[in-house]
């Protein structure tokens, strides 16, 4: 079954700069800038900013905690229907989750060379042989999302280098 | 490079036991039956059972609790060397779960040949395309860990039919 998009271009960025909202928030405690929130006719039902370090666990990632408040906002596991934001491509763990939880379309900012399964390294997201399947869509504000990265990785290797030297 | 396993059959079935011990906890309360067990240096540091509809959480997979279990034991993200064990070839979330924690082996009883991704639909814990990947071996226990679930399944429809029947 072929899917489509819902969601205007407008639409789509609006719901991406939630999305760099959450990852700011990650920034700010020193985590990996990846924000995420979840939609459902229109309205925000959850967000959830990248916490690994701060948790120290290892599932810690935007997307999850943005369907863990999505699912507790409708009171159901299923989020058929909802729209997810994220602002880098998902990893396998996040991948699966948004087909566990049947969300109908995933937008992604920047794609991730190195893990991305939303259609980098394979497409864990239409792959037919599992129970559902989503609509996807990397590249929303992809320039900003990216650059929100490059930023953090920059700002962490002149740390440390300052630290080496004792500056 | 070429992973190993460092158990013993008979160690590697005890903790498989445990995992069935978990699966068994979730068949009480109607769930379906499965169970997941992390080890490191012997001892048991995580445990879980799913919890999907009690928590209405799509993400609420016993491999999931395992794994944050855990992490919260060890007080890191990082399971290096630890050993996971799970009744059900795990899905693409738990899957990706464990590469991001880093387990070294996992080990499965019953295949799953809608949602396996250990082996059975596509293997992600030995692709190299991603920074981590682990020892998988599957099987081990499977008929009584296959058991678990036709059990439950014949219960579940017999009720239903039950209730139709109004019985």
């Amino acid at each position: 079954m072929e899917k489509v998009s819902r969601l205007t271009n407008e639409q789509k960025e609006y719901f991406m700069r939630e999305a760099m909202k959450e990852a700011d928030k990650a920034a700010l405690i020193a985590e990996v800038p990846i924000g995420a929130v979840v939609v459902l006719e229109g309205e925000i039902i959850g967000r959830g900013h990248n916490l690994r370090e701060q948790q120290q666990q290892a599932a810690a990632h935007a997307e999850m905690f943005a369907i863990q408040e999505a699912c507790r906002t409708v009171g159901s596991w299923r989020l058929e229907g909802a729209q997810l934001f994220v602002t880098l491509e998902p990893c396998p763990m996040c991948s699966g989750a948004m087909l566990l939880s049947r969300v109908e379309e995933v937008y992604f900012g920047a794609y991730d060379p190195k893990g991305g399964t939303a259609g980098t390294l394979m497409n864990l997201l239409t792959d037919e042989r599992f129970n559902h399947w989503s609509y996807v869509e990397g590249g929303i504000l992809e320039a900003a999302c990216g650059q929100m990265l490059t930023d953090f990785f920059r700002s962490l290797r002149e740390k440390k280098k300052q630290k080496k030297t004792g500056n």
